[in-house]
């Protein structure tokens, strides 16, 4: 909504803050600065997909925990964004002889929400749009950025004619995404630190139909994973009783997405590979073929800020790979900080984007490190007895002694208050321990037994501090 | 050379390549190539320095060792570089009350070579420019190069007109240094792993002036080091009596480039710092006002080589910090390894260059990493009791026994034969023994007894592996 219309409002308004993107975290930080009185402009490069019939976009689909909920109950988007995502309780692994194996994410009540990229941000616009402080633009793509004023240019490419349209504002929030193009700006300024990190691995979509009354053809409330060490599959319900299956693949070597071209060399590859999920699977060989498989990388900058005029958030800042299903979580903790130290500085940004830089690039460089290393956990690990051992001692030491001990996978996930880079400190702390109780003779028969848990406690104590 | 104007060569020739690039790296590439028969066509953006009355290029002074003394073996340009380089036998560290401490770089007779980056790019340039395959052009500025087929685009800035000029090559070899033209445009390539790294240190060059006799004030044969834990001086003889020194400062915080800005400010912090040396200084507090601190910074990139058409050499593949002094040791390794590669294979570039991307990779990145930490050695420990001491016994140790143990140093510069990638894992391997060395009780008392080298002696022995 356009505050000319509303003189009223103009006199409370504390700064003009422009918002590069109006994907999920700009829309969410565009809520949370009106709300604390800031005018908001956003600018999108591409048309509302709300207005289109097929969005063009990233497709993966999401997992919200719990530092998403956090970020969301801010602006109070948790209950109608919960109505539309589905939770998983568990992680349930197919294995190449086509058993299951079932492994909790948390606690029985502890789930992480699948939900559609394109719905919440659908739903979080929405939101954006209701504040009379938030200006929303569609078609404007950023040309310029002057990182020392803050001034910026749109072209809007509608209607086959370029406008260009000069915009000040006292603050420019760059949440483009993983393509940022104020990123792409940036390193042209003097000392710019930047990394774009390549995975072997790609990826393409490929789906599970619903069956014909509409219900899911596996269980609904689960992660689905496919681990087959260098490579990989995962399914993500959706609402309308699909899945939506993702195949992370190398994109050269044996076997790769370079290596596999022909028909039935794909279908051999995937009916072998899949076997129990392979007939579910809709036209998975004519998808392989007219996919084209997208890259996997990671990106780390610094600085994050500059000249406390210009501020990167989520993907631009730190674009990771999905292997811990964080990035959206993370990148909406960035907002979380921000409206935390817009309270705690007072409005003063020459104190709030140092101290959200500070903070936040510790933090997101631990959880980038953590999904990196993820990939070997989910493809390799997920189904090797030892480490599902392991995983279970784990589980069943953390319920015995909550405050010793939480699992790595807990902290990142649903423990909103810790920051990232401490629970991989923990992690790794936890890790060295573990191994010692991976010595006992025969663990896998005394496993359940009390001394193995006796052992680790006094193991922990040994160390002086808690395993929070 | 042009080959046009000597027809009898032509039948010879294997193929044509083109080099970006007319620094010392490009140079020595062209000589190599073009002795292996191939037709060679050196492309330098700016115009030819030996006309210039001043030199505009990078300007750290050089220090040659053992790997580029074995790359220029090649070409036979050992001799004549030496005629040009001044010998460096020890470090002198000054410290803070004005004492110095000797640390011979090696054995006695192992040197370092001071020598001027220019005098050492005519040399290069003098050379290739006899080969009657290699045709050298200064002004042409690298616009356009397409990866795929390898053709370039170069425009010819001179006489204030622009012609553009269209190159077939075979194959590109881009030597066009830290701010390589040619990976900026592989950046647009798919799945490019980048990442440049600032370092927190920036540098300005100062001046210690030649005594009126044209000898040198400080020990010739020696580089002298200023080592103040946050920042660092350097100096490196120059031939005319003067010493080149390098002030490395923090960019930013206290002291920094940034705090000092006054005049008195400047004068305050280099008497108290390098008291010593202030009074040698030619007009330091104007230098250091009038020169814009240069930035520090890394670079790492994947792949090198681009469809066996376009490949990265010497700083566009590999910039590093300069703390290690191994920068174009580095990138003249480079050239040897295509060399021995060209033999190996038999001029199929099919393998060869991707055997070189192989190799070269794995080992830049080690001396990259090393470079990197060898700030905190040459800053912080050179001058530390505790750190000169493990250096004295490792020495001593190292003359005893030559074949269990060679010092990481030595490894570097005096062995070129071990690879850098290697003399790094062997390096960590000797710091986690000599950390046991030094819980010996009171081992500043005894640390010249037997038992200690006895001791040293079976902990390699144990780890059932030499340290060459």
């Amino acid at each position: 909504m356009n505050t000319t219309q509303h003189p009223s409002l103009q006199a409370k308004v504390k700064a003009k803050i422009s918002i590069a993107g109006a994907g999920p975290v700009g829309a969410l930080l565009a809520t949370i600065l009106s709300r604390a009185n800031y005018q908001v402009n956003i600018f999108e490069s591409r048309a509302d997909f709300r207005e289109q019939k097929h969005y063009q976009g990233k497709s993966i689909n999401l997992a919200l925990s719990d530092r998403a909920w956090r970020a969301l109950d801010i602006i109070g988007a948790t209950p109608l964004v919960k109505e539309h995502a589905i939770p998983l309780y568990q992680r349930i692994v197919h294995t190449q002889d086509n058993s299951q194996i079932s492994q909790n994410y948390g606690d029985e009540q502890q789930a992480i929400w699948a939900i559609s990229r394109v719905k919440l941000n659908e739903i979080l616009l929405a939101i954006a749009e209701q504040e009379p402080l938030v200006n929303l633009t569609f078609n404007n793509r950023l040309t310029h950025l002057d990182f020392v004023n803050g001034c910026s240019v749109y072209a809007n490419h509608s209607e086959h004619i370029v406008k260009q349209k000069e915009v000040e504002s006292d603050l420019t929030f760059a949440a483009d995404g993983a393509y940022s193009k104020v990123r792409r700006l940036a390193q042209e300024t003097p000392r710019f630190s930047y990394s774009q990190h390549y995975m072997e691995q790609c990826y393409i979509e490929l789906t599970i139909t619903a069956n014909d009354d509409g219900s899911h053809k596996l269980d609904k409330n689960a992660l689905h994973i496919w681990p087959r060490k260098h490579f990989l599959m995962i399914a993500l319900p959706n609402s309308d009783g699909s899945f939506t299956c993702t195949l992370f693949l190398n994109h050269d070597g044996e076997p790769s997405f370079s290596s596999l071209q022909e028909k039935e060399d794909i279908k051999a590859f995937l009916s072998t590979h899949f076997a129990d999920v392979y007939p579910m699977l809709n036209d998975p060989v004519e998808a392989f073929c007219q996919k084209a498989a997208n890259p996997l990388f990671l990106v780390s900058v610094a600085p994050w800020v500059f000249n406390n005029k210009v501020a990167l958030i989520g993907d631009a800042a730190h674009a990771m790979v999905p292997f811990y299903g964080q990035g959206l979580n993370c990148s909406f903790e960035d907002c979380r900080e921000i409206a935390e130290l817009i309270n705690i500085h007072q409005d003063d940004w020459e104190q709030i984007l140092p101290a959200y830089q500070k903070s936040r690039k510790e933090n997101t460089d631990a959880i980038s490190k953590l999904a990196k290393e993820h990939f070997q956990e989910i493809s390799e690990f997920a189904c090797e007895p030892r480490f599902i051992l392991k995983k279970r001692i784990e589980a069943k030491f953390h319920k015995m002694y909550p405050k010793l001990w939480t699992p790595l996978y807990t902290m990142i996930s649903f423990s909103a208050d810790l920051p990232y880079s401490l629970a991989r400190q923990i992690g790794k702390r936890q890790d060295a321990l573990m191994e010692q109780i991976m010595l006992i003779k025969d663990i896998e028969k005394h496993w359940q037994e009390d001394f193995v848990y006796e052992k680790l406690k006094s193991l922990v104590k040994q160390e002086s501090k808690t395993f929070i």
